[in-house]
Formats: C-alpha cells, sequence, structure tokens
C-alpha cells in the first residue's frame, strides 16, 4: 500500500491500544513500545496478526526505523519521559519525521516539544482526543489538533485510521487548549446536572418524566441525555475517570492563569472532583461528581 | 366546536399574548385580562379578528363565565395578586372550573393555590414552561405540569393548542420543581460555557473550529449548538432575560433548602447573575453570563 | 428606683430567658411571655425572686399595661406571630411605647414594624444582638441598633442592663443589616478555616504550633482564636448552631439581592452549611462546616 | 563578637534587603548577591557602613566563604537558580554549613532542596515569614520553621536578628505548608470581609460605627482591624500584593491536591484574584480582592 507507513507507537493502554490496532488494519507497520512489557504482548496478541505488529524496548528503539512516532501515555512527564532523554523517541526519529501526541497534557509542553521538534528538523502535532474508550475501539474518535498546515496535513492521513472527526486549530499547543475548552465545559455541566439530580429525587419526581420534559430544551447536554439516568441510579463505573479529569482541569487552571482569563467554577468542580477522590470515587466516571452532595430528606 | 372552552386568560405579556393567541385559533372563547390595558387592546387587535376576543377590567370580571382560568404573569405576588381577593380569579371561577397556571413561581405558592382549588372544588394545575418567545409565538412550548390526572386531562386538551411536549410530572407543584431543575441545569451549563468561550478567546483559537471539534462530544450543550457564537461575538439582546432567571433560581434555591439538597454551583451562577446585572445586563440573555469575566490578555 | 420601667418580655429563649433575668436584677418589673408555658415557669422560678417578674398568656396581654415592649424569638414568622393580629403586642401597647426586637430577622421586616409602629405612635428599635448564649448570661452582649435617634436614646438605658457594647447604627432597619454584615464576615473566615484546619491536619502539622506561629499575623480571627483547636478536635456542641446561621444567612442573601450587590462566598458557605445540615449538624456550633470536608489521606 | 558569622545572603529585595541589614547590625559580616547589581549597591550604601557588608556576583561567589546561606527571593524557580547549578549557592557552600530560605515557596521544593542538602553534609530549613514589609524593616517578622532540630536551633540564633516570633513546626517543608496554612486562612477571610464592605456600604450603614459594633465578636479579624476603613475608602497601595498572593495560593492548592484535601473556597478567592489581576491591580494589596465586587444600587 502506497501510504504504509512505519510507525512508533507509544503508550498502549485503554485508548492507546486499540488506537494502534487500528493503525495496522489500516495497513501501517507499527513498532509499539509500552513500559509495562506485558501489555505490549497482550496487544500483539490481540491485534497483530500479520507480522506488522513489532515490539520495542524503549521509545528510542520503537522510533529508529519509523516515519512517524505515536504517542497517547498519562501526563505531561510522561510524555517528557517517552520523548526526551537517550531513550526517548526523539533521539532517534530520522529528520523531516512527525510526531503526534494524544495525550492529554498542558499547552505548555506541547509548544515545547513542538519547538524542540522543530529544532530537530522534525514535525509535531498535538491531537488530544475525545470520545472516550468506545470511540478508541470503534475508531471515532473527535481529535483536536495543533501545528503547522504541514504536520497537521501529514497527521491526518494517519489519524484516520481512529477519527470520526479532525479539526485543525491553529498553532502548536492549540490541540491541547482546545481540549481544555472541552473540559471546562464539561465542568460546567456536570457540576449543574449533579445538583439538579439530587434535587429532582429530593423532590420525588419520577426521573423519566422530567429527563423527557426538559432533553429537548434549553437545559439539554450531551451528559444528560448519557448520564441522567445512571446517575440517579448512583451507576458511575464506565467513562472518563475523575483522576484523568483532575489532570485534566489542572492544566486547564493553569493555562487560564497564563493567559489571564478567571475560570472560578472550573476550579471549584476541580476541588469537589478532590472530594469524590477523598470518597474514593477517582477510577469513577466524571458524573460521580454528585456523590459529594448528599441526598435530600426525602 | 364540541371542545370549545370559555377561557380567561390573565397576563398577556412576551409569553401570555401569543399563548392566548393560539386559544382563539384553536377555537375557544378567550377573555383576557391584563394589568397595563393598552397591552390587552394591542392582543384583541392583533389576535381578536371573529368576536371571540373579549377585555375584561379584573381578573374576576375576566372568570366569571369562564370554565378554564389560564394565568401567564410574573411572579409569585403577581400570582396571587390575580388569582386571590375580591378582584382575583378564583373568587369567581365556578366549582369544577379549571386553572391552569403558566408562570414560573415557587413550588410553595404551586401547592397553596391547588390546595385552595381544592378547597373550592376547583382543579389546578402549575404549568411552567420553556421555549421562550419563540416558543410561544410558535405554539411551541414545552409544558411541565404538576397536578392530579383528572386536572392534568382537561388542561392537556387546552393546552395542546401551543405545546410542543406536555408532560405530567407529578402531583401539585412538580410542574413547578421540574422547572427548576430545569433552570439549575442551565446555570452549570452557562457557567462552564462562559469560562470556556473567554479562554478560548484568550488562547486566540479560532471559535468556529473550537466548535466544531467539540459541539459532537461529551462536551455538547444546546447552549453551546445556540449560543457559542453569540457570546464569542458579545451578542447578548435576545432569549430568556437575566432578571427572570433570577427569579427562577432564587424560587429554585429556597426549595433546594426545604428539600434538604444543597445547591452550590446554583447559589454561585445566581450571584454572579447579580453582577451582570450590576453591569446593566438584567435584561439580556442568560448567556450574558460571560459578561461578568474579565477578557484575557490577548 | 426612677427609672424602673414596666417592660414586656416576649420569648424566654436561650438568649431571651436570661437577658429578661437582668431586667429583673436592674430593678424593672418584667412581664414575660413565653409560647411555651412550662418555659415561662422555668424563668420565674429562677429569675423573679421579688414579685416583679410576671407571666402573660399573649403577647397582647404582656403588653397591655406594659411601657416597652422587647422581644427575642426565633424569625421574621415568629417575630409577626408575636408583635401583629388581635394578640399580638402591638394591639396592647398604648402609644409612646417603645418596641425592641432583638430577633435576628430580615431588614425587610424590622423596617415594616418600624413603619407600622410609627403609624400607631410607638417606637421601634431593630436590635440583634451578638455574643451568644455566654454574652447573654454573664450581660455582655453587643447590640447593633437601627432607629429613630429618639427611640434609640429610650432602648439604651434599658437594654444597657445585659450590653457590653450597644451602637446606634443607623435608621429602620440598620442593626438588622449591621448583624448581616457580621454574618457575612463570618462565613468567609469560617470556610477559610475550615480548609486551613484540614490542610494542616493532612500534612501532619503539629496544631498547636501552626496556631502559635499564625495567630499573631495577618491570618488573625477570633474564630481561630477560639475555635482552632476545637475545629482540629472535632468538638463542635458549643456556640451559634448552623440552623440558626442559615436562617441569618438567608436574610443577608436575600438583602444584597435587594442591595444589587452580590455575595458569592457568602451564598456558596450557605450551601454549604446545607451539607453539614445533612449530615446531621443543624444544631451544632457553626465552625462544623469543616464536616463537610473529607479529612486527607494522613 | 563570638557568634557573628559569615553570611551569604541572596535577594535584596522588599524583604530581603533589610533583613540582610538587621544582620549587619547585629554584627554578623554579610556577603550579599542581587540579581541586578543596582539593588546590592543601593543596600550596601544603606546599611553597610563598617566594612562588613560585601557583594558577590554570583550566589556561588558569595557562599563560598559562609558558614550560612540566606535566600529570599521569589518563587520555586527563583529558588533553584540562587541554589542549584555551577553558580548556585549550594556548589560552594562548605560541608557543616546551613542554609535558610525564606522565600515563600512550594513544600516539593522545600524538600527536595532539604534533602539536596542533607546529601552534601549541609543543614536546611524552610522558613517563609509574615509580617510584610513593615515587619522586615522593624525586624518583627514571624517566621515558621522546618527542618530538623539542629538545624533549627542554629537558624533561630541567627534568624532572630529580625524575628518577633519563631516556630519550629516540624520537620522539611513543614514551614512552607504552615505558611500555606496562613494563606488558606486569609483567603476566606478577605472574601467574606469584601462582600461585607460592599453590602455594608450599598446599605448605606456608616462604616465606623459597623466596625465599632462588630469588632469586637466572632466577626472580628487582623483583616477587618486593620482593611475595613482603607477597604471601604478603596485604598489598595500597600502591604502584600496580588501578585504574590495567587504565587502562594497557587502552591497551596498543590499542596492540598498531593495532601487529598478539598479547598474550595481558596480556590474560587484564587481565581477572583486573577480577575483582579485582569483590572490592574496585581500590584495592589490583597484586600483590593473587593475591587471584582460591583458596588450596589445605592
Ligand atoms: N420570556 C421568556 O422567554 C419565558 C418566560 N417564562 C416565564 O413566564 C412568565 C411571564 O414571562 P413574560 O411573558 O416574558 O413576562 P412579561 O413581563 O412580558 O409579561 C408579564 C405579564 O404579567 C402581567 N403581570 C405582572 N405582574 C402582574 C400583577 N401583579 N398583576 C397583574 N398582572 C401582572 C404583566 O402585566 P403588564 O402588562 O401590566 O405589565 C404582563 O401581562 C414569567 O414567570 C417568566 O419567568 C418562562 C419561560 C420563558
Ligand atoms: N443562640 C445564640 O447564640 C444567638 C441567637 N441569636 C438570635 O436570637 C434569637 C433567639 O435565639 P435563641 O434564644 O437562641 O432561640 P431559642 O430557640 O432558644 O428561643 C426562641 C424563643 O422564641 C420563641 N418563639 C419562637 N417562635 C415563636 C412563635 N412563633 N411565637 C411565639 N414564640 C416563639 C420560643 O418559644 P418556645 O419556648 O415556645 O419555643 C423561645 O422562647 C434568634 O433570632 C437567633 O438567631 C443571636 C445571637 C446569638
Ligand atoms: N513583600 C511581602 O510583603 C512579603 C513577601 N514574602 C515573600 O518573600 C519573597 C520575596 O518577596 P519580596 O522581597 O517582596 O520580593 P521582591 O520582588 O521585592 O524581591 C525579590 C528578590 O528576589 C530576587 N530574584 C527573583 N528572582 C530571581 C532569580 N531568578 N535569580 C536571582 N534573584 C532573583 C530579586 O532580584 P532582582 O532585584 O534582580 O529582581 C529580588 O532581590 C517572596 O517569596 C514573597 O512571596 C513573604 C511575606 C511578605
Amino acid at each position: 500500500m502506497s501510504d504504509s507507513k512505519h510507525i512508533a507507537f507509544l503508550g498502549l493502554g485503554v485508548m492507546g491500544g486499540p488506537m494502534a490496532g487500528h493503525l495496522l488494519r489500516a495497513g501501517h507497520t507499527v513498532t509499539a513500545y509500552n513500559r509495562t512489557p506485558a501489555r505490549a504482548q497482550a496487544w500483539r496478541d490481540r491485534f497483530g496478526s500479520d507480522g506488522a505488529a513489532h515490539i520495542a524496548a524503549t521509545p528510542a528503539e520503537a522510533a529508529r526505523d519509523a516515519q512517524i512516532v505515536i504517542s497517547c501515555v498519562g501526563n505531561d512527564d510522561d510524555l517528557s519521559q517517552v520523548m526526551r532523554g537517550p531513550d526517548g523517541a526523539l533521539a532517534t526519529l530520522a529528520p523531516g519525521g512527525l510526531v503526534i501526541d494524544h495525550t492529554t497534557v498542558s499547552a505548555r509542553i506541547a509548544r515545547a516539544l513542538a519547538q524542540e521538534c522543530a529544532d530537530g528538523g522534525l514535525h509535531f502535532v498535538d491531537a488530544p482526543v475525545s470520545g472516550g474508550q468506545a470511540g478508541a475501539e470503534n475508531g471515532k474518535l473527535a481529535i483536536m489538533c495543533g501545528g503547522t498546515p504541514d504536520a497537521y496535513a501529514a497527521a491526518e492521513a494517519v489519524m484516520a485510521a481512529y477519527a470520526a472527526r479532525m479539526v485543525h486549530i491553529g498553532g502548536a499547543g492549540a490541540g491541547q487548549t482546545a481540549k481544555m475548552v472541552n473540559q471546562i465545559c464539561i465542568s460546567g455541566i456536570m457540576a449543574g446536572l449533579s445538583e439538579a439530580v439530587r434535587f429532582a429525587d429530593a423532590a420525588n419526581l419520577d426521573m423519566d418524566k422530567v429527563l423527557d420534559a426538559i432533553s429537548g430544551g434549553a437545559a439539554q447536554s450531551w451528559q444528560m441525555e448519557n448520564r441522567w439516568k445512571t446517575m440517579a441510579a448512583d451507576e458511575f463505573d464506565f467513562g472518563f475517570a475523575i483522576d484523568w479529569m483532575r489532570k485534566d482541569l489542572g492544566y486547564a487552571i493553569e493555562e487560564a492563569k497564563a493567559l489571564g482569563v478567571s475560570v472560578p467554577v472550573t476550579a471549584l468542580v476541580d476541588q469537589f472532583y478532590g472530594e469524590v477522590q477523598a470518597l474514593g470515587g477517582g477510577r469513577q466516571d466524571t458524573s460521580a461528581l454528585i456523590r459529594r452532595l448528599p441526598k435530600g430528606r426525602r
């Protein structure tokens, strides 16, 4: 296949594993690196039928013969570890190569890596995703991208393997800041929804009828349509974890400070998520925000 | 027409005027009362072509020969004035009559009026609406109802003239508490959206591209789809006014206290709306919440 | 004694009982009314040794031969009940009489009663207190007063029996608004202190040493000096109850809205107090605000 | 003088300059380093009369012949620059030496430096101060200290030159966390006070009388006693700057997250301070928090 590439994929977690699988299915050769080797084995067992799936012991090794490096790890520190230093991917990726980072990290590190790549003759795209585990499995992620037009164009052709929607927002870091915008919106929505569900429940309202009455209007949200019933049923064991959300909100709050804007409700909700973590809910869905609110007198 | 009714309509404002117009169109006889008489004249001039539109000098006079009384005034005090006392509609409506209130008021007064009606052999439905001026004009309101099954059934047949959706939520007051749930959700959404728009603007992002990237996912809301661009353009002169919103949130916060539930973000947003009122934005759309947030350093 | 007065005292609760006792000790004749008769008996048994303590069955009866009516009941509704209507004190107090209200109520009702008194040829002083049960017992209350200079002068002479400090703030209602200022300040202080104690504890700091280090500087407050150690020890069973505080904050938030000012942290803390009520802490001291904050990982 | 020491002092700013001056007065030999050389000259001109005041070009040079290194710079990055690397003080301070840091920084860097010092045979005390510029000028600072008992004992003898109060809170980092406790308390106090002043002003109350009435009771605070009148007069040009406060709150919020505690009001006030920065108030006193609140309708 003419546009088949050699791709180094770093981080085979809940998101990265299936994304790397889609790349194989699209005909690319993938050399994967995962910090915990067992997970790399499991990934090859699951996706790697035809010899196009390889495993490397370090990011540098994975990137050595690659044209493209794609990462999806945890946070700023993690990203720094897989990219920088003698074992990092940037040490071996040949000039002209492309780096796509799908990790949700700070705009600061995205801009720094873009600069480091530029200095080394590499292209960089910050490309955080939304759509969750389901989106990664089904190849239906939404991807927000920052980088030069050339870098984006090259990245788009590859990311198409697992994207339902790709948008080139702007220059380096713009993908990350767009993702922050997304998380800021969700914070407010979840705060209102949590209070609304507790209120409706305490008022002894028929939860389905309330949803029916209000979900077609100005109070509607994706979260209302998808989480109202589960929140009312105290079900939180799916979706995007609060521990991840606090990481993302931390970056958003830091960036807001740098931009000179105030995000009071976001900062408050971040603290409220801390209360849910203290209740043991860190691995639960962001809709578990409701857990910190005592139930009413009903 | 067999199901043509004699209806007293109290309050021909932005919402009530067109609603009463739809009743005429549906074949009912409407005797309207408006505190400011000129508005009643204007209403008859606009809607009353065939002699079915009458004007009364007091609510009591309007209700005297009516089978149904419908109100859409401002707040608790206003509702009390048009319903109670010697000039109020309850003084003259004949036993067996039906009262439908479309005003957004407290659940307390809704329950009290339901009781007063029951004591007088009348039926009562609290029936706050959503959908705004456009919904009233187009006859496409969503109506949340509280009351007995019989009362609701009778009300439904009439309200169909201007409703796109009617839901019988529960007993007396349940319509109002469902509306409060709606407003609590909107508070959180608007808070997040305001911070997000300011953030995106300060980050110098292309606002249309951000919307494109995030409006299909977990951050989506009706408000995002309908207000993102106008907020980014500082346009707030349409839609549901902040002065009304603070009234509604006041009732919601009071009811939350009575129900023993906490609504911290709602209470905070209510205060933030107070800051926008102080900036002169009381008559602007609820999306003007963003006005209290300084623009970033950009 | 030349300045001995006939005083009707309404409400012999935690605050009112000892206050009325001080009036007896100061040589006044006191006719007391308490809704629950047993409490009036207990009061006379405790304070009424020399025949100057009488008990009346209604506020109106207590006020019939009085020159001064003093009230210390619960909230707006309670105050309205003991003052207004055929059994209320205003029905029988002779023209020229003075009404002093020590209840913490809304400025609205204070202004309304001042007007009603003026219409009936009576003087009115709104005179909420601070200093708590200990202040009432020891006669060391601080009293914030609103009313005409004449009314205040007359009230001052009597209130001296139980006051450590009396300040004439301004016209009718000014005593109540000053008390609201007091409660707004306390809300912020308690919020900071709660978070600080949890933080210090989670950081495993020696709580006494921290107090020693910071209580002499810019972070100092009466609450820090008096509640730091008890909060650290989870002791909340003394002082001003959260149920009362929420009443007071409700009036303050309502008044802020009327005044066109925003009180976001006060409104937030009010909701947080609601969470403590839901945890069963309504009768505990305002410092129990800390209870809603989970303890750290320590 | 037997306990006269050779001291390297890094950072001759608003705080450090006068502190280093007190050390000279106490008989120590001080070699000062300041990033901007002119400031070092000005310092020697002001304080260095008898030949005990020297100036070095780098922290390493200042520390070469010193027994003690004292720093008072800006933030974590600044501290790292003056301590670490080839030009940093740790590169030259002889084993057995003592490092005292008066900068308000993160507990993380304090613990890291303590460890680095221990590894190099040095003692380290984190010793943030309170008392402001006046305290530094008058030698009346309160100092919160973290470190080993030996390190603290050695530091105490020297810091006495400018301290009114020194408290050894605990191990490395405990000085910084105690300072965070201080700033958390202040955040809540300033939030309440800001809303209270705006409220009192809108209610048209006599500000002096309100202060008189409430400053003796449960709402009292150092800030109330010292800032009530200046806030009411819109005077903010003195005292601890908001830019510094946000730095401190940033560290506190980060540490709270690490400790697993929630600081919602602190996080909210931090954002509100961001709004005051956007209004141009970053260099103003923390009491300028009130500036973000619109004045009432008065
Ligand atoms: N506007 C909107 O988008 C929406 C509004 N609502 C709710 O619907 C209700 C009406 O809103 P809207 O129509 O926009 O308001 P308007 O101000 O346009 O109309 C209010 C009507 O009530 C009458 N009224 C008010 N007070 C009294 C009184 N004391 N005695 C007699 N009549 C009185 C007014 O009479 P007069 O002409 O003399 O002033 C007027 O007819 C409110 O509760 C609002 O919250 C709900 C959803 C959307
Ligand atoms: N406790 C404190 O530390 C402080 C309290 N305050 C304020 O002082 C006021 C009184 O507080 P406190 O004394 O503690 O309260 P208590 O509950 O101890 O006493 C309340 C008194 O009011 C009477 N009362 C209440 N409702 C009515 C009614 N509807 N009709 C007739 N009598 C009524 C009660 O009668 P009965 O015995 O029949 O219940 C009782 O005598 C409150 O407004 C409170 O906010 C102010 C500062 C400090
Ligand atoms: N001001 C106050 O009221 C209080 C301040 N503090 C804390 O004390 C510390 C100092 O405050 P303050 O004296 O007011 O601040 P100033 O800005 O007046 O002084 C800061 C000093 O640090 C030096 N400095 C900053 N960054 C560096 C760097 N990267 N390398 C070398 N030197 C550097 C500056 O050098 P240069 O002259 O070259 O800029 C200057 O000497 C801060 O952490 C502050 O939070 C604590 C309590 C009260």
